[in-house]
């Protein structure tokens, strides 16, 4: 007889369950990095890839919400718009981008959503002791996860901020909602310009994946600058690799990820009312 | 800043996805069953526990039947029945039970169900190497997981199948079954007896947590007697004890769950095109 184990240390029958909720869903990184920071707070949780196909995602949300044992889902594309609309209740971000990547199951049974992509952000600079109140910031990139990092932003006070996209109504429509956030901003939308700013993001796909371009036309940057890249993959972009050399402080985006994901769970295990 | 682990070793965007349903979900062992024996063959998928509330189940199963990375659920109270017609098709057990515990969904997109509660047993008896074709069986037990070790067994070709339970009505319906899948078989309806029996199994409660009674008036067993127990808690049943001292082989419940898991997870990979 094949002795197999009983038992796995990781799950069991009261084991709480999240998902991610997407189309294509096998690329996400969600599951393991949830999964390790509820390890890491000895939470018996786990989450779960869902995929859930466009024409289904009407009948099986609603569905997959009335699981007794699921206390929350994130919301990966194409679905961070649609999943409004599962909220009973909208955080601050999420009112502000018109979009959510989180839901959570409230202790009242109520269901909260709100938008964490630029929080996380926000976190790593914080965790990095970098602050943004007060600084003179340019953005590159106003597209969601743009408008996300750029409204989350925002909210922290900069003196300015520069906003950018190839797409310059995509730009003005950022400007004017973070116009909308705080009025004392001083924002413009105008090409990156580095020469007066405190803090460079990239919130643009250039130096994705072999992409040896910068989202900007320079040969050096000042050391001043902190420098951040959204970019996951390479851990290291053209952009990273050029602050560095220059002695900028540099911020990457799987620090964004990080902690992006320890915000999420942090309102998941408050069912939605931890400050966002 | 505090440094988490990036990646956890068993779960990602990859990974596919089963569950077990029922009310209440806590006491349940197959996601740390399930999950071990996929692991053991190297497969990238887990077993989760899904809470589904009653009133819930008939708008919540089809729901999770749409997850597209979802192939295959488990069945266990108090849904084995109502389970049967999720299923577009039923295998032999089920047809003769009329209840299934694994639903399966097929590489033609078709769902299939079938229940695995007897195969289990006989399935731990072969890995034991007993015999059960042309064997003397004592069955005492003949509720829902008594008739499906009846069933299974009958489909051995045993010589004769004595049956009790102490509701006589459920009894002769069980013995009516046997019948029916193999007129050879010599069935009785009667007290249990041991003097001419080859194999006994209690699928009967008696035993269970702390129960001191056995299920048998007896105090010695003839040492040829296979003995086999259902009961899952303690591992060590009264009956087991006795057989043990009087030099029986014994069998225990957890033998049969091993058995059942891995019937279950061939059948589960197999699309429900695996023989059960």
């Amino acid at each position: 007889m094949t002795e197999i184990a009983d038992t796995v240390d990781f799950i069991g029958g009261r084991t709480r369950l999240f998902g991610i909720v997407g189309h294509p869903i096998e690329q996400v990184r969600s599951p393991e990095m949830f999964t390790a920071e509820f390890r890491r707070r000895e939470r018996d949780a786990i989450l779960v890839p869902l995929h859930v196909l466009p024409d289904d995602f009407d009948a099986t949300l609603p569905a997959l919400m009335h699981l007794h044992n699921l206390d929350g889902l994130v919301f990966t594309i194409p679905y961070k718009v649609r999943a409004c609309r599962l909220a009973g209740e909208l955080g601050e971000q999420a009112q502000r981008v018109g979009a959510i990547n989180a839901l959570a199951r409230g202790r009242d049974g109520r269901w909260r959503g709100e938008i964490f992509d630029g929080l996380g952000c926000v976190e790593a600079f914080r965790r990095r002791g970098i602050a943004l109140t007060g600084r003179r910031i340019v953005l590159i990139g106003a597209g969601g996860a743009g408008a996300a990092v750029g409204v989350a932003i925002a909210g922290q006070g900069p003196r300015s901020m520069r906003v950018h996209d190839l797409d310059r109504a995509r730009a003005e429509a950022l400007a004017a909602r973070i116009r909308g956030i705080d009025p004392a901003i001083d924002v413009a939308v105008a090409p990156p310009a580095i020469e007066d700013a405190d803090v460079l993001l990239n919130v643009s796909p250039v130096g994705m994946l072999g992409d040896a371009r910068l989202p900007i036309d320079a040969k050096s940057l000042p050391s001043r600058l902190a420098v951040f890249d959204a970019v996951v993959k390479p851990d290291r972009t053209p952009l990273i690799e050029l602050a560095a050399a220059c002695g900028c402080v540099t911020v990457v985006g799987r620090e964004m990820m990080r902690g992006q994901v320890s915000r999420m769970v942090d309102y998941f295990l408050a069912g939605g009312m931890a400050a966002a």
